[in-house]
């Protein structure tokens, strides 16, 4: 029986050691260094590298070479960065995340802007200096940086950003409400499995098979946060409850009611694992995040 | 006899057209979308995408390929990322750049957060996105990848900007002072030399020839910007005028006065040229580039 807390466990500790070594590396301001290091081991839930390991894994890949634990650790770069420039005042004004200050509280915001832009940039360098001694193709490198910079960009994770924050105190229709998810969550979401599947060189019918998965686990993803906001424990959760009903903003719960959404996100990771129904058991691991990822408290 | 200006009108041309071409491709926010277009079609001098067409031109390399100009477009887009940061009011606070309103001034602080992200991660995919088509081979892209990625983070352009920031007010010694340098402006102006070289396929020798170069004219280029932070006509620069002063920063000039600084930028572009004694005249737009950038109004 396959034992998904120790698996996650594993994973994450894996990659946390691989992140805290890269950023212990020679610094040119310790300031910057400190606040990386602050906002990096604030003790999330690393789901998008635990992701990436775990598409490597479904398809028989090595996803404790060196190259898959970089490629995860640059996904979770990107995605600290993310919620550092989204806390930050001219955006969503949170001033608790992963049971912490933010980074602008505990630094300031020029730190927080900085220590963003510093992540995301670190996020490639880490998969460029793999170069050529690695076990990773360059051709394989470019296509993942491809994959990464395409999400996190202004086609992806930033318009999602950027619409976010323009339909604060609109009602939105569940149409753009998703479109508003696909962008800002699903789409670091889908690169974090496509960058496993590039890694462990997947056939079209798998790469298509598992970017159904991760679509379907990234709206769900999305809406099971909705419902922490209403219903989560702050210190489980370890971010403020009902600010999304405070900043008026259009969730799944409040376009459709609670148990709307959470049958809806029920439905989303039946899907998903109908998109593995291919695979075979070494993909349980992603199976079993799929369902994690409507039962989790945090 | 070199026609500098011919040369700067021609390489800025070529570069403004890629770069627009790539900026309109298809958009998931049209607001980022606009306000990329508003940072990047302000009319900037294209210092650093044309240093690294000119470090080409002088090995002999093909500065108008399609991948010299995309490289040089990113080069030119991790440059008005961090102008549009460094302007934001938790830094330097600028209203003013490049002629116009600066971006959280003619938008808002959000999206100037944003759009500066998106433009730092559409630099990595544009040059991801070359790809296997391109005339450039993976293991080049990755290594030009890892230069401007080590040149934009956290031991470069991000530490100088943080260790400005925290400089605000006190005096400097000239020691620490050429260290935000070097770190704020120059490792960007070296990493435009680098790349160039490394599409060029310099050899060790001249890639260190190149280097010293571009150390001692991005020293050179800082400086003449502080005597122009005094000296500057606002309607030619683009830029307010004497707000180091204002601000308390300590500049090149502010520490050893303006005829030494003067002094100390045309010494500096003397060691730059000879360390292009060995080259022939390919390299007479460098040169001419190292002798304008203490002669410039703007």
């Amino acid at each position: 029986m396959f034992d998904l807390s120790a698996y996650l466990l594993d994973r994450k500790s894996r990659v946390d050691e691989v992140l805290v070594h890269i950023l212990q590396g020679p610094a040119a301001s310790d300031r910057v260094k400190e606040a990386m290091l602050y906002c990096m081991t604030a003790g999330g839930k690393r789901l998008r590298p635990i992701l990436c390991l775990a598409a490597i894994d479904a398809l028989a890949g090595d996803s404790q070479a060196d190259s898959a634990l970089r490629v995860a650790c640059a996904l979770e770069m990107i995605h600290t960065y993310s919620l550092i420039h989204d806390d930050l005042p001219a955006m969503d004004n949170d001033q608790m995340r992963r049971g912490r200050k933010t980074c602008h509280i505990a630094y300031d915001e020029a730190t927080a802007i900085l220590v963003g832009d510093a992540l995301l940039t670190l996020a490639f360098q880490v998969l460029a200096e793999m170069g050529p001694q690695a076990d990773i193709q360059a051709s394989t490198l470019v296509e993942i940086i491809r994959t990464l910079s395409l999400a996190a960009g202004s086609r992806g994770m930033i318009a999602g950003q950027m619409l976010d924050i323009a339909s604060e105190g609109a009602r939105l229709s569940l149409e753009t409400l998703e479109k508003v998810y696909r962008l800002k969550t699903g789409a670091l979401i889908e690169a974090s499995i496509q960058a496993g599947a590039i890694l462990a060189k997947a056939s079209d019918d798998q790469l298509n098979r598992l970017l159904t998965f991760a679509r379907n686990i990234g709206l769900a993803f999305q809406i099971s946060d909705d419902i922490l906001n209403i219903k989560g424990d702050p210190s489980v959760t370890g971010k403020s409850t009902g600010t999304d009903a405070l900043r008026q903003k259009s969730t799944y719960p409040s376009l459709v009611g609670i148990e709307k959404a959470k049958d809806k996100a029920k439905d989303l990771v039946d899907q998903a694992l109908q998109a593995l129904s291919g695979f075979d058991k070494r993909s349980d691991p992603l199976r079993e995040i799929a369902n994690f990822i409507i039962d989790r408290k945090r």
